[in-house]
């Protein structure tokens, strides 16, 4: 009884302790930039030219962690989900958005400098000056009556400004190849949308199902801000989950989310309460089952992403935050040391998409059954920003302490697997066993450097997330042993060369923890 | 020694045979747009819109094929060679391109015609037109006299045709967030070298050092042509290898290609000749090693995409083919049902763009050896096409005799890896050994199948090349074996379900053959 009690406070003050020095820890947006600056995470595209605001490239280590996460989120979200994933042309025409609404309704509320000519984003300047919530979707009246009230000027000259307007967004493209105007995407999911009927035609698809697209789109931002948060240029993975409707309440694994919670802040209420996917439905906190399922799917594909219940939430959107044609809406947000960050559009569109496509088109978007009856579908909209995902999880897995920088990311999403290091170089059998146990990896993602002391490699590969360095010494080339180090714990294990193929596919294929191998 | 005699001719026979089969049932350029209609492999973007000739999408099988294409490039080039790998954003500043050139010297030759209006490329009439080898490079006036000679009218409404002049085929983009022009790259090399200053400061790199990237490029193509082999959009994988000039005879594992055979069609010669890396330096068919070297990284590479050798060249330009900048040029081609068609430019472009860039951006893009020594690198280019790429793995892959279609891509470039087939759908245990074995395979790209009957399912599978086929039928209730069917012998073994895993694993990963296992 009394060692049970023990134990229980060892237990607390342990975990206690954790916490603090964890938030001690945490890394906030100059962390993460100084690291990105530094090792080549991202940074700004044609930075040599001094290139436009908007634009960012990411360098070895950071599209290897992006491209992990697009990986991760195929993985667990659309293969499990038998979603069909496509991959379509960035470029499209006028009628695409004429139909979808974009060319009309895709609109910022800009006002321009009488003096020097700069365009600036009307509710940014105002949420700026004055901490309230002004939002886009306000009309150009109140936005200007606001700048005027609040005696705003233009931010680069000081000059005045002109009364606010709409910009469309849409970033037009000169194509020769047609006197049609064309467009880039300002969403990957408008090419779901036109090829839903040959998805149909060809795919054999059973409702409810889903369509995804990993890709680039862009919207003509005036004013591009917070590096990789807001850009002209970015990557989207969406899916559109087409469903019937009347069935909305029909889903196949049910059973499996029935009972998990999910984070989420209901409208005008300041809290987030973990709800579980059934009572969401019982309550009628969201419209049926087919979108408790998927909000369940959506959060599980974060918590692989490294994040805990705690930080993270759905926010229900508002009948004036949400888009017009949207029924429901909740956006997915991580928090961040910037505040809440909207990571995550989840829409229910209704047949708002399909509907003003196949009048666009005179296409026949229905979907039949095998009895005959026909329906146009209803769409379920999962739009992940991935560079926004990008940011946030290197904020959520970069630890600084001193000198000392550890970017603890998940081993699936960690750019290289591991990192092999001969001790010596002047050495040949140091450096052949090196070779040796490259070859046995050569499965994985691993990268071999030389350079520097191994003090000075393990700190360069801890800060762009490598699990785990393996180093070859004088006491490989007489017991052909290796020492394995564990990034997070720094702990070191001496291991066969023979097994190092089969520990390192334990460490992060079989869930093994390194006390473990 | 009869014996011998026999066996001999009998596998003579045997191959002869085979080989004749084998070009009975090659696929041609209709055969693989048939097949991509039909299974939606690729198709025209903006489909229920009739968008613009030149933009292709590529549907759920087509997507992972050229997926994989690209994770087999990332794995037997970049990754093997230690290539950087980077990921640019697409829309750059004019500056970049008035440095590089393209703003004046990327110009195809057009002709517009006077009743219509169409644009037209004269090069390609004048090709279509006489069956000689017109050439984009040439003057103007050599092709509007050809153009006059040849009583070449417009293709479309037969009207008289301008003469030819240079279109430039830059796409530009409108971004509001800027007065600069903006551009789609033509190439994405362009990012490469803009990056290179960034990498030389962050990525610790020792020359030689390739820098890759994969991504999508933009080329304002007037007269579009065959479906993907010509588009305004499309995908490169692109490697441009950084050296010193003085070290282009060292390369770190020239021992392992030295005596590998490159299959090299000299120019002005008619025939194509395996000449080994040795003799490509020896008798100066190439500039060094550096160049042989990479010339035989690249054909092996191909080689794994499932060409053999009498179906591939790297084919020497003269100097009127070349590129103005480029010493030395090789396209890399590989025979199709249309003849030899160029997948990859291989091009020693000298200095050109380091020089260009670092006089265009004033910034010093030397590298500094340890000892203080500056050299403005030389860069050897790998421009590999990926959609062309992606058209020549199919029709190379495909096989067709009367009603059966088999694509027999190389396991490694299968869409999936296998699919799972209830062999019937009302028996439950039926249902739940096949889910069991789903789940032993959840590490792979597994499709689940149960409509239809096992023929037809067996055929839809083998149309998109997936290798296994798993069944599970009455007998697995009794005794937990299922049937794993290859898909190019059609053969099919019983396994059992506890050993599933391990089979495919030997099957993808291990290289045993359907027989071994």
């Amino acid at each position: 009884m009394f060692a049970h009690k023990k134990n229980a406070s060892a237990f607390f003050l342990e975990n206690y302790l954790k916490n603090i020095i964890l938030a001690l820890l945490m890394a906030n947006y100059d962390d993460v930039i100084n690291l990105s600056i530094r090792r080549s995470l991202f940074y700004p595209s044609s930075e040599i030219y001094k290139g436009p605001a908007g634009f960012y490239n990411y360098g070895p280590y950071g599209s290897a962690i992006k491209r992990k996460i697009v990986d991760l989120w195929r993985k667990n979200l659309v293969q499990k989900e038998g979603f069909l994933e496509i991959n379509g042309s960035i470029a499209m025409p006028e009628d695409v958005f004429k139909a979808s609404g974009h060319m009309t309704n895709f609109n910022d509320p800009v006002t321009k400098c009488k003096k020097c000519g700069a365009f600036h984003r009307a509710d940014h300047l105002l949420k700026e000056k004055t901490g309230e919530d002004f939002k886009e979707a306000m009309s150009n009246e109140v936005l200007t009556n606001a700048l005027r009230k609040n005696k705003i000027a233009c931010p680069k000259c000081k000059g005045d400004l002109s009364d606010v307007s709409k910009l469309n967004m849409m970033v037009k493209v000169d194509v020769g190849v047609t006197p049609k105007n064309v467009y880039l995407r300002p969403e990957t999911c408008q090419t779901i949308f036109t090829d839903f009927s040959r998805m149909m035609k060809t795919m054999r698809l059973k409702l409810p199902q889903g369509v995804s697209q990993c890709g680039k789109s862009f919207r003509n931002e005036i004013s591009p801000r917070q590096t990789i948060l807001r850009t002209v240029e970015f990557d989207q993975m969406e899916t559109e989950i087409f469903f019937d409707a009347e069935k909305i309440n029909e889903i196949e694994s049910w059973e499996e989310v029935k009972n998990y919670k999910v984070c989420v802040q209901l409208a005008g209420k300041d809290k987030v309460e973990q709800i579980n996917c059934v009572d969401l439905v019982k309550k009628k906190i969201v419209s049926g089952q087919v979108i408790a399922y998927y909000l369940a799917r959506t959060q599980q594909l974060y918590e692989s992403y490294g994040f805990n219940k705690e930080n993270i939430r759905f926010r229900q959107l508002d009948n004036e935050e949400r888009a017009f044609y949207a029924k429901e809406a909740w956006d997915f947000e991580v928090k961040t040391s910037l505040g809440w960050l909207e990571l995550i559009a989840n829409n229910y569109r209704t047949d708002y998409d399909l509907a003003n496509h196949a009048n666009g088109s005179k296409e026949n978007l229905n979907y039949v059954y095998p009895d005959g009856k026909k329906v146009l579908p209803h769409v379920w909209e999962i739009s992940i920003g991935v560079d926004r995902t990008f940011y946030a999880v290197v904020e959520n897995s970069l630890k600084i302490l001193n000198d000392k920088t550890v970017l603890s990311l998940p081993t699936s999403l960690a750019p290289l697997h591991a990192a092999v290091f001969p001790l010596v170089t002047n050495k040949e059998e140091v450096v052949n066993k090196a070779k040796e146990v490259m070859q046995k990896l050569n499965y994985l993602d691993v990268v071999y450097d030389d350079s520097g002391s191994v003090g000075k490699r393990y700190a360069r590969m801890d800060e762009v997330g490598v699990p785990y360095c393996i180093t070859i010494d004088h006491q490989t080339v007489e017991d052909n042993t290796v020492t394995i180090r564990d990034r997070d714990t720094t702990e070191q294990k001496r291991v066969k060369i023979e097994e190092i193929s089969k520990k390192m596919h334990d460490l992060l294929w079989m869930n093994k923890s390194f006390k473990e191998i």
